[in-house]
């Protein structure tokens, strides 16, 4: 952990360094930072997330930069001073402590969250380990794990089980990256409401089948796909995602979660998730489990065609294309709910176990 | 725990008795509710919620209504069949349940959603003690607080010890009914945000100040709104809260946890917190505190004229129209936040400690 954290010591004093050496040679100091827009993206399954191309601006010290260039510069001073009394700021925390800035200081919000973004992207880390978090929910897990974590107060290692909370849920924190794992666990199912998450906790389905759930709570937050990430990776987990079968659940949860989203693409690297692999709710599944459907409204038939045409993910795979084909061609969407028609054990009992024997029909 | 349990059973045995002994005699049988609507709802400050007037409308068995009678008495029988296999069902997973009701089966889940809240303004127990769930964000805790709940896999008792989560937070479940708790903390402080609750915990102000820390998330959702009442009415705390100081603040996070809604007065009784006052943020606090502030939206100046004129308990509480007069006039709201401006650590360290020294100045 402490070495984590001399490295992003290490690249702000780098960064920090080049500019004053500029300035004592009586040069125009410089930032280079990558360009964070759509066109700038594309999608390779050897990375398993949309990526940047690589296009780099650069900002000069003028006249016209010379407050964008003080901000930037004080927002690494700030994240020093962070990892340096082991605190975390919320990005609106920040624009407050910037209050002080005199002439620097922000006119709004929304001018710091676009100087944090660019000073995430300058240094190539997600600004967590900066020290500053979004303020957010963080997704909640059950199961076959251990977090560990730090007690504060005593610096002592603290292992928190998570078969041990009865009804209720271990809450993921904002920042996750100096936690460590402990598992046997065979998987980790993600699903996409608490109603589920409960469902399944209530019917024993980590106990029986020796896994992790994790409830993402509608679309995942930075700080649940960040876990996710993490734990998949130092414990070689297979991650299967268990959404409603529609535009939203397949795009907006599972897509972003699989390979991050093409706004933040600087930051997809840290927090997307290339294991994950889609179990359900499929087209197929309608069919086969006679289930209750609604009909696709208009903006789900939208989003549909769209990805169809513009999503570099979507366009590679053709398992995603003809199930999307199929979805428009049957006209409706289906809710994970929609198993409980059989009866509420339904989903763990029969549902969940059919499609765990069948592993290699998940959607990539 | 049985016995409450038992208390819902004979309340649905009697009303389904009632209906079955009518049937029985050749009469018509009959169902009486309470009127679910604004006008029949008062505020007293004596009982502490938003209350109904009492009016009561009846439901009898005709042509026209028998697939509501039908629908409500089904839904009776769900909860029966859901507290026996201790299970708890979703409202959605209620709706899909009902698929199988053949004629009386719901053409909308809006529909079902509608029984479900007439069976409970008819029993008058909130649809948790009948093994029904909203899917919904329990709320966060971290502090002094022993939660005991029940392994389901043992039956064994089980405590979670709420100050052993390190950044992370014990997650609380959507049915809180069952849960009992330990703990010789001082009082609950529940915060708006995720963002702020974390501040807290990294700043050890829970072990400082022996107390228990609530993150809301925004407004209380019906579990977080009864766990902090069930906690604070069975170890008699009091209840502390800490949001921007903002209509949205006043109003929807406040004044619903603490004396509920209108629109769902038939359930206040149970999801209220007559022992919440108000901490801050306050609109003194901006010149105390020399506060960075935003302009008052339009919506937020609507919001607060509506509230003067119409609500209930602002009209009751002359503190409260101080407050928001203020407000007013100076046209200005103000961020939790914003305390940051003076430093991460100055909400921990100064200002909650010199409000808590001065708990005679909260709003009521």
């Amino acid at each position: 952990m402490v070495k984590q954290q001399n490295e992003v010591i290490e690249k702000i004093r780098d960064e920090a360094g080049g500019v004053y050496g500029k300035i004592r040679r009586k040069q125009k100091p410089q930032m280079k930072l990558p360009i964070r827009t759509l066109s700038n993206v594309r999608y390779r399954p050897s990375g398993g997330y949309l990526q940047l191309r690589g296009k780099n601006k650069t900002r000069t010290l003028t006249v016209n930069t010379v407050k964008t260039f003080a901000q930037t510069l004080k927002m690494l001073a700030m994240s020093m001073e962070l990892i340096g009394s082991d605190r975390h700021s919320t990005k609106r925390e920040a624009y407050y402590q910037a209050y002080n800035w005199g002439e620097a200081s922000f006119a709004s919000q929304e001018e710091s969250d676009t100087v944090m973004d660019d000073v995430e992207a300058m240094l190539g880390v997600n600004r967590e380990r900066m020290h500053f978090r979004a303020d957010e929910h963080g997704g909640e897990v059950a199961g076959e794990l251990i977090v560990v974590d730090t007690d504060r107060r005593t610096g002592r290692r603290l292992e928190i089980d998570c078969t041990r909370f009865g009804s209720g849920a271990y809450s993921v924190p904002t920042v996750v990256e100096e936690l460590q794992f402990k598992t046997q666990a065979k998987f980790l199912l993600a699903v996409e409401t608490k109603g589920m998450f409960e469902r399944l906790v209530e019917e024993d389905f980590y106990d029986k089948h020796h896994c992790i759930l994790v409830s993402m709570g509608g679309v995942p937050s930075r700080a649940c796909r960040r876990f996710i990430r993490r734990l998949a990776d130092e414990k070689k987990l297979p991650v299967h995602v268990f959404t409603d079968a529609d535009p939203y659940g397949y795009f907006n949860i599972y897509r972003t979660l699989k390979v991050g989203s093409g706004n933040a693409a600087h930051l997809n690297e840290f927090f997307c998730v290339p294991q994950a692999r889609f179990l359900g709710v499929t087209p197929e599944d309608i069919l086969e489990y006679k289930l209750p459907t609604h009909p696709l409204k208009e903006v789900d038939r939208k989003r549909a065609l769209d990805a169809m045409r513009n999503d570099p993910f979507i366009r590679h795979h053709k398992g995603w294309q003809q199930a999307i084909e199929r979805m428009l061609k049957m006209g409706v969407r289906v809710e994970q709910q929609a198993l409980a028609k059989h009866g509420l054990e339904f989903v763990a009992k029969t549902y969940l176990p059919n499609k765990l024997k069948a592993s290699d029909r998940f959607l990539p």
